[in-house]
C-alpha cells in the first residue's frame, strides 16, 4: 500500500518533470518491489541526509529557474506558450546575456593555455608579455601545474599593486593576498575559520537583509547564528548604524556575534555605500571587536556619476593606525562582475587584514586541502588586476571594451529604476550600482492570501506567474530577505538594452493584469 | 609579562620563516602595545578558531612542503646547503615534474579561451569541431558563463558515452553525471550529504589506511567518525574483506557506518585492486547498506603488465540488477591524473548510481551554492573523455604523446621499486599503478626515541633530515596512515628517469647513513 503510494507519488512528480529519466528509475522501482517483495532500503534519504545540507537555501538558482530550463526545453522542442523566448534575468550571468568577453583578457589566457601561441605574430606584444610572466609564475611553466594554495606568487604581487593604486597608496601586503575559486570560495573559507562555540556562545554572522543568499545558505550549512540587520529601503537601502546596533544587541541575548559582513555596492540592493557610513560601521566593528567581511565585488560597477566607490580597507586606513592595525578585515573580489563578467573561470582573491599568525597558518592548511584555486582563473584575474598601460599596444582597445560595458550598464541601470517607476504599485530605489534591480512590488491582499493557501511566498507566485505568463525569469525577494508583509523581486540589467525594453514593458503588462485580476471586490474599481 | 613572552614567541617563529613580514607583524605589535598600554584582542585567535578547522591534517601540503619552499627560495638568494636543488616528490604534479601537456587538450582549451583562433589555419579541424561543440553549450556561447551546477550539458553526455565504452557497454546515463572541481570537490560534496546523526549514530566513513589524506581531513571538518580499514602490506595493499568485516563491527559500537571509501588504484599505495577483490567490497556493502564512494582518477595509470583497471560500477552491473538497481555507487575522476595531469585546471567529473530522487535535488542544491565548476576546467575534462578518433588529423600525435607519458610512467614505477629494494631496511612493493612508492622503512629505536622527545613522528623526523640533507622532498608515512610501528614514506614516481635516479641514489646513501648513525651500540656493527 505505502509502495503504491510511493509510486504514485513518483509519477506524479514526472508529469512536472517532463523527463524520461524519471520515469525509468520508476520502471526499476516497480521491477524491483515485483521481484524480491520488499525495497531494499537506501543509505541516503532525506530522512539520513545531512540536516544542514538540507537547511540551505539559494534562490538565484531555485525552483524558478528549474521551472525556467524546463519551459525553454520545451519551447525547444516545440511546446507552445504565450512566448517564443525565456528572458533569464536571475543572476549576473554577463556572457550569458550576450556580453562579449574582453578581448585582452582572453588573449592572455589563450597564450597561457597553448604556448606554442607565444610564436604567433596575431597576439599583442603586451599580451605575450602578461602571459610569460604567468607562466614564470606557474610549475614547469604550465597553467596544468597545482598553484601554491593561496596562489601563483606574481599574481599576488600584481594583486597588492592593483589594491595599492586603487587606494591611492595605502599599503598593501602580497603575504595578506590569497587567490580563490570566485569570491564565493573565499567568503565560505573565512565564515568557516569563524563558526565555533555552542549554544549562547555560539558565532554569530551579521548580514545585511535583503542579502546575497551565499551568505545564508553557508550559515545554514555551517551552523551558525545568522544575525539579520535591515537595509533601509526609504533612504535608497543604506546602511543604517542604529539599526546595526539593534540588531547586535538583540543577538547577544542568545549568540556571540563575531563577524558583519557588508555588500558594497549593494547586491540584490544596487547601493553605493557612502564614506562616512563605511567608518561608522568600522568603528562598529572596533568597539564590538568584530571581524569584518567586505563584499566588494562590485566595486567596478557604480553608475551614478555623483557617486564612488569606498573601499574598507582605505577607510580604515584613514581612520589611523588603532583602526588600520588590529581591526580584522577580509575584502572580496571577483572576475565574474565589473566590466568582464568571467564567471565560467571561476577566478577571484581576497586580502585579508591582521590576521593572527597562527590562525593564518590554520587557513592556509584549510585551503590547501582543496590544493588550489584554478590557475587559468588565477590568470584572468591577473589581467583585471594589471590591465595593459597607456603606452602599451592592446591599452585603447582595452579600454574602449570597457567603457562600452560600462556605459551601457550605466544605461541600463538608468532605463530599469525609470521605468519601474512608472508601473502602478512598483518602486524602485536607483540602482546606483552592482547589476541588480530590487523593485518593491505591491502585492493585493487577495494575492497574498491565496499564496499563502497554496504554502507559497506572495513573490515567488508573484514570479512563477510572471514566468509562465511571459517568460521572464525573475528570482522573488523572500530569496534574499525582505521586512515582513514588503514583496519584492531581484531583476538583473544585464539584458541588451533591446530586450531589457521589451522585458520592461512585458512586466508592466503582466504586473498590471495582476493588480486588476487580485483587486478586492470591496476597492472601489479605478 | 605575557605580552614579552608572546612577542618573543613570534621572534622565534621569524627564524625558521625567514620572512619580513613576520618581523613587521612584530613591530606593529610592539608599537601598539607601547601605544596605548594594552593590546586589543583579536576577534580570530586560536581560541576562537573553529575546532573542526584546527582538526583538519593535510600532510601532502604539510610542514615538510613549507620548509621545502624556504630551502628553495634560500637557494635563489644564495644560502648555502649540502645540495643546490631541491626535488620535489611530494605530490601527483606532473607538469611541475616536467611533463608536457598533451597538445590536443590545450588546444582546445586555447579555441575555447579566444574563439577568433577558430578562423586560424594553424590549429586542426577537430580540436576546432571539439571547441565549438563545448561553446555551443555554453551560454552565450562563452566559456565566461556560468554553466548550469552539475556541468555543461554536452560535455555531460560525453562523460556518459565514456564511461559506456570503458566500461564494454554497461548503461551510463548523463542525468547521473556531475562535473566538479577536481576529484576532491565532488568527494567532499558527497561526504558532506552522507553526514548526520548524534553520539553512537553519528555518520561513519570507511576508509583504507594508508588513506589519501583528503578523506580524513574531510572527515575532521565535517565531524564524521572515521572507520579505519588496513589494506594489507604483506599482500601488495591488497584489500582484504575480513578486515572490512573487523573494522565495521568494531565501529558499529560508537557510531553508524554508512560509507565506504575505496581508492583503485591506490593513493599512496600503488595497488591494483583485482576484480574478486572488488565484487567483493560491492556485496560487503550492499549488505551492510553502505553508500560506496570509489575513487578511481588514476584509472589510466595501470603499469603491471598483468593487471588492469575494473571500474566499481561495471563489477556492480554484472553482479546482476538486485545489486545494480540498488547499491548508491559514487565514482570520481578529474582531469589532474592520468596521462593529461592537468592538475591546475581543477577539472574533474563524478557518476552517482541510485541517488533518491528527492536526495538528488538537494544535492544539485548544495552544488548550486557554489554556482558551477570552473568552465575552463570541464573543457579540459570533455578532451579527455573525447579524444581524437582513428580517422581524425590529431589522432597520431595524441596517441604518441599519451603512450609516451604511460610508458615513462611504466617505466620509472619499475626502476623506483626495484631501487628502493636495494637498500639495506627498505622494503617496497611494486608499483602497479597510481603515481606514488610508499615503501616501509626500518627506523632504529634510537631513532624513534630521539623523534618521540622531539614530539615528532619517527618518519616525520626521518623526512625532514632528509630533505635538510639531500634537498628531496617526500611526504611522511604517518599524514596518510600506517599500522602501528610501522613507517613509511610516499614519493611520486613524476620525476624525470635522470632526476629520480639522482633522487633515489641520494635516497640510498641517505638511508644508509641514517641507519648508521642510530645504530644501537648494543648492536653488532656489521
Amino acid at each position: 500500500m505505502s509502495v503504491l503510494r510511493f509510486i504514485l507519488e513518483k509519477v506524479c512528480m514526472v508529469r512536472n518533470k517532463q523527463n524520461i529519466n524519471y520515469l525509468n528509475n520508476i520502471w526499476q522501482c516497480i521491477k524491483q518491489t515485483h521481484g524480491n517483495g520488499k525495497m531494499r532500503e537506501k543509505t541516503l534519504t532525506m530522512d539520513t541526509l545531512n540536516p544542514q545540507v538540507k537547511a540551505v537555501e539559494y534562490a538565484v538558482r531555485g525552483p524558478i529557474v528549474t521551472k525556467a530550463g524546463d519551459i525553454e526545453r520545451g519551447l525547444q522542442q516545440g511546446q507552445k506558450h504565450p512566448f517564443t523566448e525565456v528572458i533569464k534575468a536571475n543572476i549576473g550571468d554577463s556572457h550569458a546575456m550576450g556580453q562579449k568577453p574582453i578581448t585582452f583578457l582572453r588573449q592572455v589566457v589563450a597564450l597561457c593555455s597553448f604556448p606554442e601561441l607565444l610564436n604567433s605574430s596575431s597576439f599583442p606584444e603586451d599580451a605575450k608579455q602578461r602571459a610569460r610572466r604567468i607562466l614564470q609564475g606557474c610549475g614547469g611553466q604550465s597553467l596544468g601545474s597545482y598553484s601554491a594554495s593561496q596562489g601563483v606568487d606574481c599574481i599576488r604581487q600584481d594583486v597588492a599593486v592593483y589594491i595599492e593604486q586603487r587606494d591611492k597608496g595605502v599599503p598593501a601586503d602580497w603575504d595578506n593576498i590569497y587567490l580563490t575559486t570566485g569570491a564565493s570560495d573565499g567568503i565560505v573559507s573565512i565564515l568557516k575559520m569563524l563558526v565555533s562555540g555552542q549554544g549562547r556562545s555560539r558565532s554569530g554572522v551579521m548580514i545585511p537583509i535583503p542579502q546575497y543568499p551565499l551568505y545564508s545558505a553557508a550559515i545554514s550549512e555551517l551552523e551558525a547564528v545568522q544575525i539579520n540587520y535591515y537595509l533601509d529601503e526609504d533612504n535608497c537601502w543604506a546602511l543604517d548604524i542604529n539599526e546595526l546596533h539593534r540588531a547586535y544587541q538583540a543577538a547577544k541575548e542568545h549568540c556571540h556575534p563575531r563577524v558583519i559582513c557588508i555588500i558594497n555596492p549593494g547586491n540584490p540592493t544596487g547601493q553605493v555605500q557612502s564614506r562616512k557610513c563605511i567608518e561608522d560601521v568600522l568603528h562598529f566593528a572596533y568597539e564590538e571587536n568584530l571581524f569584518v567581511m567586505s563584499d566588494e565585488v562590485y566595486q567596478d560597477n557604480v553608475y551614478s556619476p555623483d557617486l564612488q566607490f569606498h573601499s574598507f580597507k582605505k577607510v580604515l586606513y584613514e581612520m589611523g593606525p588603532e583602526y588600520f592595525n588590529t581591526v580584522e578585515l577580509a575584502s572580496f573580489h571577483s572576475t565574474s562582475k565589473g566590466y568582464s563578467g568571467e564567471c565560467g573561470f571561476r577566478g577571484g582573491y581576497m586580502e585579508v587584514l591582521n590576521l593572527d599568525l597562527e590562525v593564518k597558518a590554520q587557513l592556509v592548511k584549510l585551503l590547501s586541502v582543496r590544493l588550489c584555486p584554478p590557475v587559468s582563473g588565477q590568470a584572468a584575474m591577473d589581467v583585471i588586476v594589471n590591465p595593459p598601460l597607456p603606452h602599451e599596444p592592446s591599452y585603447l582597445q582595452f579600454h574602449k571594451e570597457k567603457s562600452a560595458v560600462l556605459g551601457a550598464l550605466a544605461e541600463k541601470a538608468q532605463v530599469t529604476e525609470q521605468t519601474l517607476n512608472t508601473v502602478p504599485g512598483i518602486k524602485c530605489n536607483p540602482v546606483q550600482g552592482a547589476m541588480y534591480a530590487f523593485p518593491r512590488i505591491f502585492i493585493p491582499p487577495r494575492a497574498v492570501e491565496e499564496a499563502k493557501s497554496l504554502g507559497m511566498s506572495p513573490d515567488m507566485m508573484y514570479c512563477l506567474r510572471l514566468l509562465e505568463e511571459t517568460g521572464i525569469c525573475l528570482v522573488p525577494g523572500s530569496g534574499f530577505g525582505q521586512r515582513e508583509g514588503t514583496y519584492h523581486f531581484r531583476m538583473t540589467i544585464l539584458p541588451t538594452t533591446e530586450k531589457l525594453k521589451v522585458l520592461l514593458e512585458k512586466l508592466r503588462d503582466f504586473h498590471i493584469k495582476f493588480l486588476k485580476e487580485y483587486a478586492s471586490l470591496e476597492e472601489p474599481k479605478r
